[in-house]
């Protein structure tokens, strides 16, 4: 059985990142969406409300699950059993960081891979922090987030 | 009419960003040099004196005006009539954040073109960041801002 | 009146084209295609089948006409009348070699700016190399490339 | 079952082909190093030399086999039952330009996903053309090749 | 006699700063490592103790020194009659900010030159903060500093 | 003694390869330029006349010399006991090129350095095959090319 890692901040969880699970899912028999514990930066919204908009967010999807994780991103890996940890690449400046962050995992085990996944070309422009910026000036999100992050994001905003 | 729009922050203007629109006065009828509001940074000079100092610097364009938007660059450049939207492109860094953003502003306004020019090769370098960093650790920066600026910033280091 | 000038191969010309062709419209009073003579490259359609290709793909655009240059670009532009020479950026390896074009142009004549244009995101992996290999590897190229050259290219492929 | 196609025109197969296919190789249940027919090129070995020494350079991978394909990639992997492109990536130029080609794959079938591996770091900086160069240029090339690539090249050399 | 200079934060030294010092020794007469007094970022080790650990690091090196600096880096260059200021390339993110900084201190003095030296492939993914989230997740970052400043982390830590 | 070799085709020589000699003059006590014969491409000028308009062009140089080399870069490096071979840079396209280069000839020879320098920014988009390709079209290349160069270049093209 084939268990791939999808790391990340998702604060909050985009289209873009749904667009790459999807096809992740078709990859591995499991996958897991995991949610770094960011403690240092002020997230927008909490570990715990990011675990249940990604929940809704994914209902249908059987083999996929969602967890919180702290230290170590390749120690959370290898305890689940998981072979590859996946990332989305958007465009060059994501690239540069990825490499770097993935030889470093590599370097602290060597036994986990990393693969990169595209996501749907018109995604390219989408970030969790492009999403914020845009609806604290007022503009309309719906189209880049999905239903239950559009909904939780308009409850804030009031 | 053709109306171009070259937003920024402005803090404060360089020579980079003034060859900048003087290139772009020579391809539209009128250029608005538009002042984002942004709050949350902490600019070096106020939105007010920062629109003082663009004014003072590109007197006598007669075709250039100088004015500040709050909210979404796209709705402000809807509402004053632009076709598009001027960016300064000086390296591959640049590029990448600059094409994500006009990327997300053509998904929530299709009618308004982004175009990059660029400024020139002498002011490859040249960054508010740069030229407020250099300024502070006591180097000389004339020839990198106009009179106004150089002239303002003496002032505030006193 | 403000004229812009487009100028490539379009060996053959794409949706990709097309698409920055019907924004740059909307930015210039008038927009002239310029086919590139590059006798030392062997073409897949002559000039003139190319000229008349561009032409037919244009049709119901009034402000776009179609020629052919020999020479130096910026000659021509100067020639012409032009205030802008308009280039399409895909993605950062476009972006390098159309910066040192666009300075040895800027170097040559001074007169002329440079202006940079993103094509829709789904046109990103367009080029007209790429539609050639997909073609001869026997790949459908239908939403590649606009219908007269579609046929064109399928008449030849016979 | 999980299938990976690892295409590529491997003349020759390097170390850091071998590389990614050991990675590979942890991730699918079965992986098939696919050997491009690019009769447009002239290659330094001709495609049954290269399948026969990429099979011996993969001798005991019981879950990888070799074979040669014409015609578009994202066909033969659709026939073949496959779930994945697999794609190595050492430095920009090649993400870049593996881009493009993933996004136009995509276009061309939807069903496949491209996943990009990295090859180990000190494999970075090669590739067949650096191979050849190097050999040409007299130079030992130990250490870039398997063993039975080693052996053609000075055969040819001689 | 040649002297270069090789600037930076050191907060703290790792083995790839130490590979570049190494390899600078053999080009330069003298090298002076000059650690930046930034008061401005919140350094994990003050600049006496960055000194001491770059010093120890460092022992046997007979021709390399330790140092701080304030103010402009050319001017400090200057005034120790050095011909070279002297920065490692480790990728392209790297690479876009020191050719900014390279042509911002050429303009400020044009008697200085920058040269790029590349570590080790195996230090590419190695950075003072890279290093800094490792051991702050609990990591094992032996293999990643020198030995005092391994000591000096894990006495911090406690 | 420093001894630097500055490789490369030369075909012709720039101004901006003489700024980088120029520069690299001033931290070498000897610098080498290395005209490398690349017999498969087809040059513009013989191998004895590129030595001749590089010799002429720098004439007053009394620790640069101009030389051929066959074979391996390292190799020769090594014979002439140079500690470092020196490349300019002028955009991101070069540096990865570069990169895996001077990578790679670590790797055959691990006692010789690469350095990377800067031309001054206004050469920035000059390169041997622009000068070329500018000549053809009819372009006036003064200011480009050193006067030999440009003496022999108008002789050629009568």
């Amino acid at each position: 059985m084939k268990l791939g890692i999808y790391p990340g901040s998702f604060d909050p969880l985009t289209n873009g990142h749904l667009d790459v699970i999807r096809r992740a899912d078709k990859l591995f028999d499991r996958v897991i969406v995991a949610i770094a514990n960011n403690d240092s930066k002020q997230p927008m919204f909490s570990k715990e409300k990011r675990v249940e908009l990604a929940s809704e967010s994914l209902e249908g999807m059987d083999n996929v699950s969602v967890e919180t994780f702290d230290g170590l991103l390749v120690n959370y890996a290898v305890e689940k059993g998981a072979q590859a940890i996946i990332r989305g690449l958007r465009a060059i400046s994501d690239f540069e960081f990825e490499f770097q962050l993935a030889l470093m995992n590599r370097h602290l085990n060597s036994s986990i891979e990393t693969i990169f996944m595209m996501p749907k070309d018109k995604y390219t422009f989408l970030s969790s922090r492009m999403v914020k910026e845009v609806a604290s000036l007022g503009g309309d999100i719906t189209g880049f987030v999905p239903a239950p992050v559009l909904h939780a994001m308009r409850e804030r905003s009031k």
